[in-house]
């Protein structure tokens, strides 16, 4: 017995007293106790240890009456955590010699029997597991709810032009509607990547033992049936030793906070004074008891800022496993303060973000003037002009100058006469100044994934549609395994 | 027209002259180019070219002749790119301009119907899609290369046990055969993941112009048809700022380079004199010109090192991406060169650690030494009470006193006697002493994913028919693609 | 006022309720509060705005006597926390709020007046360069106290020789003393640093307000000298920006826990079975149930797994701060988390690998033993040829001729005959192989740096002299600034 | 012989070929060559090798002769580098091995003795130390390069005046060369963290051979003498295993990256046609073929796009060195292509970054206006009342309340009449609304580091006088070690 096994060994009444003269020193104690975050595994550490007990005593390796016990006992100590009324003590380290301490009072000696066939090894492994299976099914459902939030904006503003940006100068008019989307299509990718996640997370190591294997006749696959697994692990010395499973569900959280930071951005820029795109709801930001005017974006500004702690746990987990060798070494304990972080500042990024952007306020107007000033329209005359069969190069030069004309007569391309336009390119017919409202620009982008108003209204009906499925498959998951 | 199209113009016989009074400035040209890292886009380039040409001439966008003429020019263009005769032109600075500009070499201003209907924006997007998806198939294929070396190896040895370790202790006696398809293990869920992240890559951006889609009425569809892309960008906002495909592939590969380094960790230490497991191939090692007894595990130690330079990668590419507003921003170049190294580091060192782990010669005599020294065998007794009834935290403690006095009697488990092992407990028989061989340790973890021979043999034929599968599967893929 | 100021009113009895139709969201409450961590820095607060009262009443700009209110207020309030009596309030959101929201209740309006001439922007930022420097003294005199250890161990085995290792292969014989004092250096460039990061800390940002600098005629250079800063920070927009210093000291951090991972990754190889050089303390190791000859070195290995916890914090605050826009922005309240765990985690791990090493036991003969194997001694004999003449590239190759010849009769160097030597270099005497015993070896590096013991006698005493004049310093320190 | 040393020997004429009975590896050639990377050490190679080759000569080690011999041809191969007559040779590995080759072409068996008394392990730190050096002292020339430019900046527009901003919001005026020498202050703290590197960069490795020091009589104080070294190592093991001078390079580099990245993103907003702060360069944007009017910050965003890629490298070059055991290990050859890169970017944007500066054209009137919108002056009420003795928080309340009754009114806080005043505070004299200019807000802040225009005057002097005063240093520095 090793690995994990072995710490638990060195403290409280001790099995190896015999041969260590000293009790750990208290420094020591406190370096590498974890019992002050991994309690939040408790729920997990139960489920799993009584699917444990309960394979144990069909397969003959306790009695069935002891499992019962045993599971009796397990149940009665998730009530009183649950009812806040269990004392954790550092002094039995972590999570499971807690509650195997709480157990022995309970029922006494047949305490012992529980961890039969099973080390702290391959039970941390599960543990974290099924915590990060709990979490990537909360992280999709918040996921979806910001989806809803988009899209719910997007569906009460359908035909809100804006200036779409790049280098955060003014490029081609958008439909408000469209950016949006632009959001919901990154979050649906991240909902994509945590269901992947999810089907390698959903392996049960339970039977790796230290390190080896156990030498019970022990029956994984009941295990993991129970607990809703979707198999065992296949090679016990990875089980104690992977921790890929938590890498990546930080990655796609990082993923995540990616989007979210650029949203943030995005609703900081619009709410500057300068911009005036949207305003804040007044329970989404913060004020200023002089200038009354004032909004802050604290909200986003602090989503911004909470990416790179979620870049920085990514980091830490992958310099935590560089070049360990196997199997279970004590370093891997410091996975579950990066993971627990990661997770939750991510939620909760999600859920802040979520009302903010329900609640925001767009201001299509100022959307509106602001889309067509800088001559954000003059690709559609080039276009126009390669539709008549100039090329495109040459297209865009003829444009040029006409735009450089109106700079220096002051003047924008819609107060352009018939006659400036035939002295520009005789292609150039009069119908051309059709094209240079902000409106005739954005429905000529009549493309798959264009920004068209019958496009974008054909993408919001879309994902409407698949938010509306993902609901129900996150649905069926829990009463799928609403037993854990 | 905007976003990297931009940039573009910003040189050589600029369309812009007539504005901007100043030419760039020579350190800004030196800043900005990119030419000197995308010229490795070229094959993509020219692939996306063609298509894009294709469809605009069966849309009638251009005529089909003009189709034909750029078509044929760009064929030219990728011969004289993989002859080595084409000058890439840091005037011209990136892959995209230096390829529109020698075409309009030889085929004059129907060059510049070319791009008609995309913008650099979406034209790079398609590029660096192709090149990972690229990318992708060639990792799977190094990764299954390195599956089968491990595989190799360990149906080479299938009967040498050797100690397992916990904290780089020994713990229990393990197959040397298991240990290494826990490596097997891995590999598979990095080729997963690969998987996964070829999906997502697997979607066109062409069409999404700028930012808004383009005005002429194009077919995506057919495009990524022609280029075996399994979809068409369903926003084109998110097609021009997303490089979540590039995040996900640096993600796996810094997941494989964990794998890699713990592997290069666990092969420095048994080329260690200290432990001598195996012995390093001459090819494969360096020496001294004084101790020709040294052999440095050279090749392992540069692929533990260069892990930290994948994961600095990763975070560049997160760093980057931070809080950019949408859509195209400048920055977004920065992601290429991180990218190209992320990948050809990962490459290099699977292929090295493949060579390393084919050549070297494991040590199955001292191995086996060292495998039932320690008392490692010890659990065992404990396992045996267990059996016997007794609750395994009370089993752990009689054996911890009989490993206490053999210690004190200098001698081994296997040579307590009878009337030793029954005043430590009745229920301990003579039989027991037959449990704590290194052989039976190993046999007796026969479980799922547990080290027993025939366990190990069965995960050994699993993995091997996997592999062939996985095998068959990539050659499928490149039969489908092979015009890219 | 502005900033961090804004948010003050967010909350409470809202001076701005007139404008803002409705509550903060709870949510938003929740995800912007900071008082469950920078209750930390109520020490800091506390002092700052005593130094800042006192200040306020000697200009004039408050009443000497209101001054002398507010200090008295204050001071119970310190007195107050300090017992334990104080309760922090989630609904004052942070720190400076909380005390401010106290003062009122102990002084009435008067406490009102505390805030004249200053803004949360600069408080926040005097608070934490407060912190920094307390948390700067405290790492410099714990990584004395780890120098202090490594000095004991090398002093108390002065002349234990172990073999040196490059590439974890055996290279050289060394001094065991020589290899702990490898250390002391590194920690010392440790202490070096952390100096120059105080020297840059120590820089006063009150009187910077909201941005601007405040419009009271205020006398920064006395509330610096209160509180002990070098000076007051020449530029306000920066002063309330910047963080360079929380980063700093995180780089520190992440360099000395480099060190520390070192050590860990030395002392968890020394402490493996099969090397064997150090025995753990049992204080200072964990054992296990059944196998009482392991002592697992848990507090290195965690030590080791810290590390990448401290570089992630080091990878979040540098994301953090990339791209923000001057002056004050949210994001920042993200730094404190990120600072005070990299602290505490640095601190935890030299306060562990203190004890460990000074309980460690070196094990020298097992060192000895080790130490002339593998012919690591044969340097000597090509330096040996080299000056009798012989250019070094031909002497490794005579010397490497000859260990070949060794290995193949079995024998080591000192086994030679003198017509062996004569016969694979005339140049080569019989005392040649006075040359090749591992105290010969270590004796002929006697050069500044080297590990003839000599040198490493006079390296430690210059060690021990450095350190106490360390020591000297850090307790004048702590006289010049009891007061803070 | 050992460490980088042993790999010399793995190729080209093997000196060990008797033992190795097959070559190495192509593929493990290409994997583990360095000379692709590590020629831009020639300078510095060939510095310390003359620099050694002089002490040995002076020591006796060698004779004066073979000295003298070795120096010429060191010196003639200098000449062919620089003239680019120099074949780097792959089959060399290294530029040791490549400057060592082409020097026993030259002077023949001489060649092989200037590798007495070193080894690779203590040459690769030389040259590293060297080069690091060389990279610092350019790294301040430029930083000061714009620290010029920005004050360039500040000095020709001393009395423009621009919103503050936090959170993006517009705060309290402020003046433009106070916002700019927020940045000089910035770059300064670079400067000297420059410096603090610099000290601990400037320490001689030579002498500590492969890891336990030389076994010659060496003089490591005249090597470090003639390289301009403060110092030789004190501890030969460190001396050889130490990169803590790479990482901290690499930090200071990281934030001087945040610095500019900071100031990208400050004009990239200020280059926003909302707001329109400043009118970049020609030669220092890009520009579009249809809209003339656009101007790209293509510099900026490549600035601040490029800050990842440096944090990227400090985490590559942390997690490199997490958990190495001592001494010398291959991983280290890892350490070089990181630092050149985050020195060669660093170096990149600091020049683009000062050209673009240099070169801008602030909008004085257009801050102007902006700079008094929003009631950015409100404040300043407040503050008067705070003057006439009412409590901060109320001073607060009372301008809130006109804020609101001036919004509600649609007028500024300028328009208010003395009656109105009156009304919200009885303290509220005619006299107030002289307050509430941007001129009078700005004039106001005039503390130490405020924004008053007689406090900027006098800052703007003193970091002209600073400035000339480091130029001067750094001439200085120049002349002192001309040599190398």
């Amino acid at each position: 017995m090793a690995g994990e096994q072995d710490r638990a060994e060195g403290r409280g009444t001790k099995a190896w007293g015999g041969r260590f003269a000293k009790a750990t020193a208290p420094t020591v104690e406190a370096f590498t106790e974890s019992i002050s975050f991994d309690w939040r595994l408790y729920r997990q550490d139960l489920a799993a240890s009584i699917a444990h007990a309960r394979m144990l005593g069909r397969q003959g390796i306790i009695t069935a009456e002891e499992a019962g016990t045993i599971i009796a006992g397990l149940r009665e100590i998730a009530r009183e955590i649950e009812r806040g009324e269990f004392v954790f003590d550092p002094g039995h380290e972590d999570i499971h010699l807690n509650i195997e301490a709480r157990l022995a009072e309970k029922i006494g000696d047949t305490a012992g029997k529980l961890h039969t066939a099973r080390s702290r090894n391959d039970q941390v492994a599960t543990d974290v597991r099924l915590w990060c299976r709990a979490a990537i099914d909360d992280l999709r459902t918040r996921s979806l709810d910001l989806q809803a939030a988009l899209i719910g904006q997007a569906a009460a503003y359908p035909a809100a032009i804006m200036p779409g940006y790049t280098h955060l100068q003014r490029a081609q008019p958008v439909l408000f509607a469209h950016h949006l989307l632009a959001y919901v299509a990154m979050l649906e990718r991240d909902y994509d990547r945590l269901g992947d996640c999810r089907r390698r997370t959903n392996v049960l190591p339970l039977g790796a033992g230290a390190l080896a294997g156990v030498g019970f006749p022990v029956d994984p696959q009941a295990v993991a049936d129970e607990l809703a697994f979707a198999a065992s692990a296949e090679n016990s010395m990875d089980a104690v030793s992977d921790r890929d499973f938590v890498v990546e569900l930080v990655s796609v959280c990082s993923l995540t906070m990616v989007h979210l930071s650029r949203l943030a951005e995005d609703v900081i820029v619009w709410a500057a004074g300068e911009f005036g795109f949207v305003e804040l709801d007044d329970a989404y930001a913060t004020g200023s008891s002089i200038m009354p005017q004032k909004k802050n974006p604290d909200v986003a500004e602090l989503t911004r800022g909470k990416t790179g702690r979620v870049f920085g746990h990514l980091q830490a987990l992958l310099t935590l496993l560089k070049g360990l060798p196997l199997t279970y070494n004590r370093d891997l304990q410091e996975d579950k303060e990066a993971l627990f972080d990661a997770v939750d500042t991510t939620q909760a990024a999600l859920v802040a973000m979520t009302g903010l952007v329900e609640t925001m306020v767009p201001q299509p107007e100022r959307m509106a003037v602001t889309a067509t000033a800088s001559f954000s329209t003059a690709t559609e005359l080039a276009d126009y002009l390669a539709q008549q069969g100039l090329p495109f190069r040459q297209a865009h030069e003829v444009v040029g100058k006409l735009v450089a004309q109106c700079l220096a007569a002051g003047k924008s391309l819609a107060q352009l006469t018939a006659a400036e336009l035939a002295a520009a390119a005789p292609q150039l017919g009069p119908d051309a100044l059709e094209r240079v409202t902000a409106t005739a620009a954005v429905a000529a982008k009549d493309v798959p994934g264009g920004t068209a108003p019958r496009r974008v209204a054909r993408a919001l009906q879309a994902a409407q549609a698949r938010l509306a499925a993902h609901r129900e498959e996150a649905s069926q998951l829990e009463v799928g395994h609403s037993g854990s």
